[in-house]
């Protein structure tokens, strides 16, 4: 048997090894049109940074080295051009030669990636991406003595390489056409990391796009003109179908390759993986493009076991990812509020602030959580985090929760490994099943940060229990203030009346234990999620 | 209703707290011998190390804080010494005074915790342990001017005190009965604690108890005398049921307090949580003792929710828990090889030793991972893992797929979240799940470290398939050596006849791509499960 593989990084790579070590005798032959195969795409804005020093540590393998330990024909700087679906044929060229050369198939394998988005700005041509090991090349070349750059784009490669610049000494602004950045995060998640950005003196340029790229300068629709002796752009990427599309095969509603559940296209003899094609959201079963290297090394090994005869379904995709940003861990997991609340989903949102680790031992940090439940089955709807430690440990739990398909309330079951230096005894996670339990249940009503103004305008009163200092520091305007420990003391100062009384301190435990004092009071008492942090980071006031 | 609760630490005071939140008018009142409620016990060997510097960190709470936030009528240096069931009362003492007090109550919650195990060896009334502010404040002054140390235990207080009391910059000594270390921990994967100790400057010593303890030293039941200006009591824990049993509380088959699934004793009045009660194994429904704070804080609360009428039944356990040492990560959770063993239950077992996070990323390092399996249903039984960073995360994921039922296999599928500073693009617990794959469809087939010279004994070969210089460096007696990236052009080389064969290099991974190219041979081919690194660790040779 004779498989060609088109496309030699994450998903064709994978599917290249793991094919040869299920099957010694078929015929593997992999062309990559770049110069270079495996190599660590998510390394390369470090590698521009100096973080990864030796250009060599990107290249995690060579044509040579991975026919001597999986007998792999792999062809760098060699373009599939042309499939003649009816022959099983591909044709490629040498990208340098122009040299053509017909390869015969029994099942190939499609893995082309994507391509950066390069929208017609005037100007874009100067616009630097950052693919590959060639764009990484030109990349250090344009900086060397370079003093300024903007980035366009504020997703994860661009938030990476802003890093990267600004680590090289740079100034460097970043430019992006949304309110804010990591749109998988909605916005009062994100809003410390804006603050780390703009700490760090990074040009932060939210809400307005690029429309002219200068010589020297980029201009923003509010017309601003920040200088610029490098541009990169960040865009954003789009499967690349060109040759697939050309040869006959399906497209599906996102602009990617269609596939079924053994990653076949409309062809029976050729499968797709990748950045290039869509996936199925684990939630809606909608199609996706999801281009995160995981799932695409998980459909390469697919693909390989279904040659072999061993197949499973695909996975579908929640699009867990993680960035990690001037000393910042930001995650999610799952659908955001942003896009349950456009699909006309019902959901309930908590928001915790609890620490890393024990507060007692040094080192802790606060976490910003997130945890998005359907209100009615109390299923794990999406998850989000920020801080500077075990976010990542907490986003890949409840990731596996909910693959799982466990519910928000059985995470406060879960029996998480605690030392002082790793978590609490009550783990954050178990916190977010604690509240899941409370809220579900109803013995707990809540509030979000974007509905107290609205609660007060109809009359509600907004109680504030952290300390009068706290107060002083900073509070929601007509809040009053009767700290926690003397609430039971003051009752008589709350006013009167019926109208809902809305609780909170500064991330919702000292309020949640507040509560318990007014329960019987008859009235409405509500508890603001995630109290006053996450509604000052809502509401930026 | 009046609640009382005997033990005003984890799940004692989880449950009065939380039974105030859901119960304004409830009359709580808490009785705790020593002299501190809610203070931080797994802060403690931090505290005597300087890491925590201020002892004031260790104290969570104060009675005063918990009245004026919860209400609470919290009494400490007051012990419970008689419970009148029929009466529905419970005799309290303050221990300074001798004063005694009647407590009537609704209900009684017991959280007395366990005690210091104090076997009766010769001067152990010199040893010191460390089970809360008192014993720490008195091992604070015994260390003072002192210079050497011996830690009789070597389970996670022992190891974190030594660890402490070297940071302090004395000369320790840590003896243990058993040949190893973290029992709840396999050998193999025990040995890279044993040689970090070491290299620390710890005297280990392994295999051989305390027979005597001497005003200046102790001696081992090997003869050994070893010098100590201090003794520290780390050998375990008993379940403190003195009270309880003199009350007609039953006791199980472990030596703890019997409860149901609602926490109950066999008084339906009285709860009882934390380190004195029996739990039920998630694996085996067996009664086991698990003295840890995660499952007595859950305890706590499920107990407060149940005298509010909302009661859920209580979560078996998997002792999942960690350590850090020396700047090591040392985990577990669930059944490890030796209790499988012992209880003649069928496992796999997968050991892996994957980077930390990217390898292109700086600071990676290794990890030991090892993962127990049932053979016939792919059900995890259990994990442990060792390295520098990242096992906190690997082993709550794996826990929490544990908890959801899922199966080793379904490891593979995980979607994680993956940048170079936190993963990789196959993550550890992935490539977990990979093996099983391999190995649970009988695709790959394996041996264990310690069948390697059983095996040899009855004719199998060993192929080292690593580099020659990693050969010379040290290899497994008997093994011959050929490349992986040489072995297709060395086939002849392999002794012939249909002896088996173990391929095996550093950690498993390349020798799995050399068995593709023998899997046509018609004779049996095995992998040497985790390499030479866990072969090494566990013979140690």
């Amino acid at each position: 048997m004779r498989v060609v593989i088109v496309g030699g990084v994450a998903g064709g790579m994978s599917a290249a090894a793991r094919l040869r070590r299920l099957d010694e005798s078929a015929e593997i032959v992999v062309v990559e049109k770049s110069g270079y195969v495996s190599f660590a795409n998510c390394g390369l804005p470090y590698h521009v940074g100096g973080v990864i020093e030796e250009r060599s540590a990107l290249l995690l393998q060579t044509p040579q080295a991975l026919y001597d330990r999986f007998r792999l024909d792999v062809r760098v700087g060699v373009e599939a051009v042309q499939i003649n679906r009816q022959s099983r044929e591909v044709i490629v060229r040498d990208v340098a030669t122009g040299r053509e050369e017909t390869l015969s198939y029994d099942k190939l394998v499609l893995s082309p990636g994507a391509k950066p988005l390069m929208p017609p700005i005037p100007g874009i041509e100067r616009a630097l991406p950052l693919r590959n090991v060639e764009d990484t090349d030109r990349m250090l070349e344009a900086v060397q003595g370079a003093e300024t750059a903007v980035v366009i784009g504020g997703g994860f490669v661009g938030l990476e390489v802003a890093e990267n610049l600004l680590h090289r000494g740079m100034k460097v602004a970043l430019v992006e056409a949304l309110p804010q950045v990591m749109a998988p995060l909605d916005p009062e998640m994100v809003d410390p990391v804006h603050d780390a950005m703009r700490a760090a003196g990074i040009d932060l340029r939210l809400g307005s796009g690029v429309t002219i790229i200068g010589e020297h300068d980029v201009t923003l629709a509010d017309g601003a003109t920040v200088p610029a002796d490098v541009v990169v752009a960040a865009i954003g990427v789009r499967p690349d179908t060109e040759l697939a599309k050309a040869s006959g095969l399906k497209v599906g509603p996102r602009g990617g390759l269609l596939v079924d559940h053994r990653q076949l296209t409309n062809d029976p003899h050729i499968y797709a993986v990748g950045d290039a094609v869509e996936k199925n959201d684990a939630l809606s079963d909608e199609a996706v493009l999801v281009p995160l290297a995981n799932t695409a090394n998980l459909q390469g090994r697919r693909v390989a076991d279904d040659i072999a005869g061993r197949g499973k379904p695909a996975r579908p995709v929640r699009g867990t990812a993680i960035v990690g940003l001037l000393g910042l861990q930001v995650a999610a997991t799952g659908w955001n509020e942003k896009r349950l609340r456009d699909a006309g989903r019902a959901y309930l949102a908590i928001h915790t602030h609890p620490a890393s680790h024990a507060t007692y031992y040094p080192g802790a940090s606060t976490m910003a959580l997130k945890l998005l439940v359907d209100p009615a089955t109390g299923e794990i709807l999406g998850a989000q985090g920020v801080g500077r430690e075990g976010i990542d440990k907490r986003i890949d739990v409840i990731a596996t929760a909910m693959t799982a398909g466990m519910t928000a309330p059985e995470l406060a079951e879960l029996e998480l490994a605690y030392a002082p230096q790793f978590g609490s005894a009550k783990d954050a996670v178990n916190m977010l099943g604690f509240i899941a339990e409370n809220r579900l249940s109803g013995w707990e009503k809540s509030v979000q940060w974007h509905e107290v103004a609205e609660r007060q305008a109809e009359g509600a009163v907004v109680i504030d229990v952290r300390t009068p200092g706290e107060y002083a520091a900073g509070a929601i305007p007509g809040a009053m203030n009767i700290p926690v420990d003397e609430l039971r003391d003051r009752m008589d100062e709350i006013p009167g009346g019926d109208v809902p009384l809305i609780l909170h301190c500064g991330v919702g435990i000292r309020s949640h234990a507040a509560l318990a004092a007014l329960r019987d009071s008859g009235r409405e008492v509500l508890n603001l999620d995630g109290g006053y942090t996450t509604w000052r980071a809502g509401t930026g006031i």
